[in-house]
């Protein structure tokens, strides 16, 4: 596999590899010592708080409070909800020793939490005056993986997961589809992936919920990555942890409960929607530097070339734009493969012929425009416009790639073709042995019955049964 | 014991009692299932991110990133360095079993990450160029307690950790220091606790550690609380990871490494500094509602009240006060005890009345200057000066109540009745068994050598050795 002088696997001749190298070339992601494990970098860090305040102030918005709950989890409350335990059980990671001794019960690592908060839940909740109730935690949890990958699929991983108890179905649905909306507006306008939201069908459901509701978005490759679920647990886990309260009219009923979750798994999304064969590429409202500063000085000519780019950079730091003055003693050229590999949305170069004509040079990452020459004065307006227009340059083509990847189909022909390279739109009956059938001819599975679809009746791709749904189902590869 | 209306016991008669019952009713934390975990509820986690968010601010002016590194360190790691292990393994909780299997080596749910961020310090540092590293962590770490405490001693608990390498001592020092200072500014400005900054003596340091630093607050029964330290690594934890560097000329050093944490713990420390008879007194820097406004209405004349207090809420949200509004159909009388018990700083009520003339009244938690009407459209300048003298005033307070318990003692005598109550400042001869024989016989401890200490010679206040450290040592007991 030919590498190209930046040391990583073009995209465009394995997407895998590809993935692989870029994560750990780029400074964002290392594996762990222990397996599945990963230690995130500054750089890979700094997307995930950017994109930690834009999803933590929404929640708040919402009228949702941060907590924090425990980390161990006795093993008998993870398995009061049966469906629950059956799905999470193979993955779980379990301390059996503390203080020196074996304990009496194991503890479960969470590998979420709504048995823990369920408990607690049921000794906040006790009058209809206490509902809504609605939580938040930002915590990281534990879910044993035989084939990890980095930000995809790991050992422990990073999320914030929302709690909530409602006085009734309606209300928890509100929520549910609250949340799913909140997601779906950050995937879009923060990270620039157009995702597709949606409920998924019963096989690809939640361990305990009733309805699962996720975002889809479409990488690189065509294959699809969940990138936020959102569920409406009914009262499944109010039963199991007796979360009750009595109603205006002095009756007790069962709450119905919600959760809802998003990830570090979107910094792999992040990577592989907008990603290219010379590396990252960042979407500015996650860029750690949204534009590098690379002064372009010869010995002896340096000083009144850093005194401009010092004085620039503190200009556009003014402007509240990210900026990352690049003064190693590499050659420019290296740096501009390197901050290319690092995905910086915007380069300016300023070299002593730039300072006498008073411009800096402006670099693009998707640079098909070529160096734009920018008056000293201006740089910080033309820096934020340009990144107003980078942002919205991402989101267009990842719309546009997705809508040339996916395709509306009702024969099995043209479904086999259309989720080799992306997603097929079709009716489905719905009947778990017709998915599995599917998936072991072709890899697809159904990602998600997408909430904004028509209402369409039709026979089902595989089987020609009636569809189950009502409106056409989303197939595709996923990660 | 005699519990008010409250239901808290009165701080002035059994500090503990109070303590743990504050806690619980204020809604700050519960105990979670798992022996010594803590649920850190809405209310108590927001005074954790206001602390944090001034906290990461500062670690970042100070040129550290954030990063994270895995929850769970191979057992192998964390018996590389010898003092630390023997530190540190009769605390530790182990994953012996994860994906339904047996592990080949157990994995170490971390105490603390010296070992991991050793290992990969390790990899990252080649030259003096990479130098110095500045990296920081905000993560859970566990250490198992046998006589837990909410947010004194937990099982598991959240704090920051900051971990850095550097190409020589005198660097590494400079770094110790600058945190320790950050910290004592933290306690200090935002926390209103006047902590004293100094160096642990040799039997009180970290394990694994050259010299320890550390930040003793007094509490309000004259017990010390440790409320953040700062640790000089020397060379230990850079040659158990093998965490060298080439310098300019070719040779290769090893890396001289720091460590610093502050943690949830201080919440456990603004409750003890601050808080009285009636419950918690909040710094409205830290306070989730800096101001609760209560409507005073009978029904049918409540509307134009709601109205009114809405307005108002508004314009102090706009004036950046946290403000709440309760207008629960509770009593105003049991609000004023709920929110005096939740120690928040100001509380305004609007009653028709008020709103005939204009005005609101406004009460502070430390109610000695009565209510005072403020006109309405004065309320928020008046709030905002209000909150600043309430921070200054709760500093000063514990300034001159630590100034009050501390004595500067030479004799046996006055030692004794200096740590019944408080602190002694005396000198001490350094030796171990001295110091073991002052815990048995009064239960305090050195709490460190202040470093702003003049120096003074003299003789141990117990033995009458020759002083170790050239200048008085700080007593006392701790929490």
């Amino acid at each position: 596999m030919a590498r190209d002088e930046r040391g990583v696997t073009p995209r465009s001749e394995d997407f895998s590899s590809w993935y692989n190298e870029l994560v750990t070339k780029a400074q964002l992601v290392e594996r762990g010592p222990a397996k599945g494990t990963m230690v995130i970098r500054p750089y890979g860090y700094r997307i995930w708080e950017l994109l930690q305040a834009e999803l933590d102030h929404r929640i708040k918005e919402t009228g949702h409070e941060n907590a924090y709950f425990p980390l161990f989890i006795p093993d008998s409350y993870v398995k009061r909800e049966a469906e629950h335990i059956d799905g999470f059980s193979p993955e779980l990671a379990v301390v059996t020793h503390a203080g020196g001794k074996e304990l009496d019960e194991p503890l479960v690592v969470r590998p979420t939490s709504e048995t823990v908060i369920g408990e607690m839940m049921a000794r906040w909740v006790s009058s209809y005056r206490d509902l809504p109730l609605l939580l938040n935690q930002w915590a990281n949890v534990v879910r044993w993986e035989l084939r990890p990958r980095m930000f995809l699929r790991t050992t422990e991983f990073l999320w914030q997961e929302g709690h909530t108890a409602h006085a009734d179905e309606a209300d928890a649905m509100r929520e549910t589809r609250q949340m799913l909306d909140v997601y779906t507006e950050v995937a879009r306008d923060i990270a620039a992936i157009p995702v597709v939201p949606g409920e998924k069908t019963p096989g690809e459901r939640f361990a305990g919920a009733v309805r699962t509701f996720s975002i889809e978005g479409m990488m690189g490759d065509g294959k699809a990555l969940q990138a936020g679920t959102s569920h409406y647990m009914g009262t499944n886990f109010a039963r199991a942890f007796d979360i009750r309260y009595s109603t205006d009219a002095g009756e007790l009923e069962l709450c119905h409960t919600t959760s809802w979750g998003m990830s570090t798994r979107m910094i792999g999304g992040v990577i592989m929607t907008h990603g290219d064969d010379k590396g990252l590429v960042l979407p500015p409202k996650l860029a750690p530097y949204q534009v590098v500063i690379v002064p372009i000085a010869r010995a002896g000519q340096a000083e009144p070339v850093l005194t401009a780019v010092r004085e620039l950079a503190a200009r556009l730091k003014a402007a509240g734009v990210r900026t990352h003055v690049d003064d190693r003693p590499q050659t420019p050229g290296f740096k501009f493969n390197e901050w290319e590999l690092r995905g910086v949305p915007l380069r300016l170069e300023i070299g002593p012929r730039d300072l006498a004509a008073g411009t800096a040079l402006l670099a693009r990452r998707l640079g098909d425009e070529g160096k734009t020459p920018v008056a000293l004065d201006a740089v910080p307006e033309v820096v934020v416009t340009e990144l107003e227009r980078f942002q919205r340059f991402l989101l267009r083509r990842a719309v546009d790639f997705r809508e040339s990847r996916t395709s509306t189909v009702d024969s099995w022909q043209e479904f086999t073709e259309a989720v080799a390279t992306g997603w097929a739109s079709t009716p489905h009956c719905g009947r778990p042995d017709c998915e599995a059938e599917i998936k072991a001819a072709t890899s697809a599975t159904p990602r998600c019955v997408p909430v904004e679809a028509p209402g369409e009746s039709g026979g089902c791709v595989r089987c020609g049964e009636p569809s189950a749904y009502g409106r056409r189902v989303l197939f595709g590869r996923a990660y």
